[in-house]
């Protein structure tokens, strides 16, 4: 899909699938000064199709609507869309994403989601940038035509797993117990009844443990020269609760490792960690992975949710447990790092690596 | 110290010590309409002292200050008394109250105590009436002429300790994970600015985790026939944070039970449960120590603190732990059953038990 | 209607039209004890319809549902009722109230209703107990063949005309300005979503200053011989706000007096003031419907909404205004004194008055 | 003042006295990329000096301190500075603010400041950039040996006279009716209890009543020939209230206009107005100084505060008064177009102006 127009262009055409909603919002504000990327075509449900897109979104983010972004009429989720683009970044409610994701990676997209219906899939990548790229290469197993489906973890197993990565790497981790304290914006708009959640706490997101108990094996596990995935072998057990926050999921952690480590040394492996994305510079890349703590009452959703455009994810209050080996608490921004911005990545790194052709 | 009053009054005498703080306006709130006990005495710090209550007092409860309370002129925490009375509820600040209160035992007085000072001592009782009234007994073995101090333990151990009495009679109890999102009215007054928790977390709450790992181990521990205690085999891991909540204390639990039981053996034990205050009928007892809920979203401070006078403890969302045995969620109102309310059933047991004469 | 199985019943048989609702909701938890009423029906829309009320519903008070009433099977809101009953109180939505509540009417039911379809009819009295109970007397211009309607105003409307009436009364108003500052619950469930309100203020509350400019004239009118009613010459602007609040609705207020008189005779006027439910006793009436509060910093939502059983209006903060003659604050429980309580107060006074025959 | 080292340097050297509080803190994360403006200096109270920055503070922002500040040793208000530099930015305590400031202007520095102590000298101008710059020449009259002390006016006054500003200009103005709800972090830290705020609204904030009826006439007054100060002749009534709000005021005004208009004459007037920062181009100064939102419920806190950097002002909601002539609900962010920033503007006019000499 080599474009004639190659030479015209400044950046790479793209367009958002759910654009009227939360994460659909969310690609529009992080692509608004993108280097590489420009938003041709934005995509929604028929009660927004052939709209204005500022008539037809109910806004939430705190920049204005993009002016170019405010103007473009609304196209519905069908092919072939009205600009020649072959990236989709898809921020679809899990209703419509599976059908919609699948034809749009049939007729030739790229379709980076943030969507959980494919996340599983064995053919899918579920993939973090720093954690494992080389995962991308399952989209040659996949059995479009020419497009693909590739796919980011859920916005509370992100962090987590970015935390954890270097532990796996250098200590290796045979157990873990997490617990929630999640944002309200990770639910999506309306989301939270108002008068479920102010002054008080919800101890049950749906979905939400189940996810954190799986997705995060699939991640850490190994790509095998059949494009197969062997899950990495550590029991997760996770409770998730919803708190009057609204952005930045905080995560208290217990977790047995392999070998006994010091305090220091895992301070300083997460401190040394070093992603691909770092390494190559990527525009949507934290300068800095994980961000070590050393204040007692650190890190908090507030302070630090936004540290590194959003892209960073903060631990601190390493101690060691009394019942496994050591406990932590982590933040990382929910719809950022742990959704729109982790799509970005996944995107850039596929241009990195040579799958997006323009 | 049988008062020859005793035909001319109804009920017994009390003394506040700390009486403008947090608890101690929870203590006159809660003894407004008490049965048993009517307050005769206010004690507070120099600030205080001379001025009629409804002056001195910062007034944060929800309900007005009783009419005859507004009138009363405060007093030093200093014996003799104005008015005689030999039980002392103390919500001193922890600065004070462990040489005000040995002074006060030293002086004669039935010291029921809120504050930590004396927690640990081993001559000094720590009961959660439905758990370990027999402890009180511990008392006979304290040093002071006439008086004593009973104490009641921290606002997080209280409900967690209701909850796993049942679990711990019927089945053993290994290992504890737990997690806790924690009311700002547990951090007194002014406590937590406005800046530090609205729309955040807080990640710790200074010395809370070392009294969930240690407290518990004493209120399950059994008492020897030498009045000291062996403390329970438990092993338990404590991770503490602050959320945006009023009132009441929710917490994550994972544990590893002795017995193989099911789910529905647990659930009975705790709906079954019966204290020596339910037996007794105590004023202040909640009708059912433990309500279990079936809702997958419950229990939830806003709903449910509140729930029998705020001295029943809620549980809900027991199901299987990958890494321990089981999971559940406990909510209790951290200024009544886990504070006033608690010391307030602790007097009731000392009347009961005759340790208070009048 | 006069019942033959009078001798049978202890108490009034009632149905809540709407009973799922919020204001259903509320309803039904202040008549748990009520001394005059029962309730014998629970009436929603077709989703519950033959569903047990617990499953019906999702409860939002914090309070148990009754016991008696979680088991009660609901049914349509039509006629004729599974039980026999001639009161009926409407918490229905907007959309429905209107038809359902004139098809009540005709089959003969007392309707008291709190939602605001027929407020403004000029045969409907809408009657703050404590204000205008002598509007009452305008369904007997009422066109159904045996029921009637009776009405309350809308939750901001409320507390503020209780604290005018004294003003009106004694020194006459010509002009108001009124802010509110509005709490989550006067949305209803789910309302106002929590990433609309959580850390902020919508300066916008639709319908709600139209309300408040025009309710408080037809409640301070005059009634005629021929049952029309004479409305208040005030001239009322109103801006209205939501903000993150659970219950209770707070106003600021400025406004011109027909009198020159002293801050100190405005304070005599409201600690004076006695309504007609006081002077009967009613069972909801609160004990004194104004609460002049001196404190500079009074009232507040979270410490007094709840005052004289949540029907207590308070008033602080009375001042010169440099504009017009003075302002001061108010606040009053949106859902209690400012919707089902006042609806229970008609109730009540309709009973007192001989319309409710059994 | 001119210094020697003026070719060595490529900024104006700075100082912030009160370096460790909130206004202080706000001042170093504005600076940190300020391209004329570098900070060389912090001043702070004795229990601050000797300390490096961030051991000393309690940093509540929410980007990291600045590196090269962190590491900076706090100095005491007191001249000399350590370093050369003429301009002192203050965000200095009331309690201190007066004498301290007069020290430095006596000793010869250009002090900026955003306290409350020195607003209302009639030698000293009171400032907002886009109103009324001119005012700046008043310090001619002042009687210091070089130095200046030059001020911005409170934050809830900021937003309201920017928005004014070109109704009194192309109208005139008569009366004002105006009702604030303010950020809690208005107050300062620890400032606001969470006790206080979580949940509910406090109808008074100390002083803000009567900094909101007098500072805006001093502002809106006409500088004369011998440098005195003629009050805009405006009848300005206020009622302030704190409410669970990070950053950003939300007022609702009531005005009378002197001149007969349309609405979209004032909205006209609004989106026509450039002050002179934004005509100079001024490096803190928003690109456009008001934003009307023609949307029914903006603007909104959370939304809106960090427009323009948090410089803009965000107006909405134009409608007629029934009883003035007109309504509307404006915003600004407190601590940065309120406070902070307010200051900093100020200083880049008095380099514009030539009174800074470096």
């Amino acid at each position: 899909m080599m474009s004639t127009d190659f030479h015209f262009r400044d950046k790479i055409p793209v367009a958002i699938l759910g654009a009227t909603g939360c994460v659909g919002q969310k690609f529009i504000q992080l692509l608004e000064t993108h280097p590489w990327f420009q938003i041709v075509a934005l995509c929604a449900s028929e009660r927004s199709v052939g709209k204005k897109y500022r008539d037809a979104v109910n806004w939430h983010m705190t920049t204005p609507i993009p002016s170019a972004i405010a103007e473009m009429i609304v196209q519905p989720c069908q092919t072939p869309l009205s600009e020649l683009c072959s990236l989709a970044f898809s921020g679809l409610d899990p209703s419509v994403a599976g059908e919609v994701e699948k034809h749009f990676a049939e007729e030739g997209y790229i379709v980076v989601s943030n969507s959980r219906n494919h996340r599983m899939d064995p053919t899918v990548p579920l993939v973090i940038g720093e954690v494992n790229s080389d995962h991308l290469d399952m989209v040659k197993g996949q059995k479009f035509k020419k497009g693909m489906i590739v796919t980011n973890p859920n916005c509370s197993v992100l962090g987590l797993v970015v935390a954890l990565k270097p532990l796996f790497d250098n200590f290796g981790i045979e157990a873990i117990q997490v617990f929630t304290m999640q944002a309200i914006s990770g639910a999506g708009y309306p989301g939270v009844a108002s008068l479920d959640i102010l002054d008080n706490v919800i101890p049950f997101v749906r979905g939400e443990e189940e996810k954190l108990e799986t997705e995060p094996l699939k991640i850490l596990g190994s790509l095998q020269s059949d494009l197969s995935i062997i899950n990495a072998d550590i029991v997760i057990s996770a409770q998730c609760n919803r708190v009057p926050v609204t952005n930045g999921h905080t995560e208290c952690v217990s977790l047995r490792l392999k070998k006994k480590v010091e305090p220091e040394e895992i301070i300083r492996a997460w401190n040394d960690f070093k992603g691909v994305p770092q390494e190559l510079n990527l525009p949507t890349a934290p300068f800095q992975a994980i961000h070590y703590f050393h204040q007692e009452n650190y890190p908090q959703p507030r302070l630090h949710s936004m540290l590194d455009k959003g892209m960073g994810v903060s631990v601190g209050r390493l101690r060691k447990c009394p019942l496994l080996d050591y406990k932590f608490t982590l933040l990382s921004h929910n719809t950022i790092r742990g959704a729109a911005g982790a799509a970005l990545l996944n995107a850039e790194l596929l241009v990195k690596k040579g799958f997006v052709f323009w």
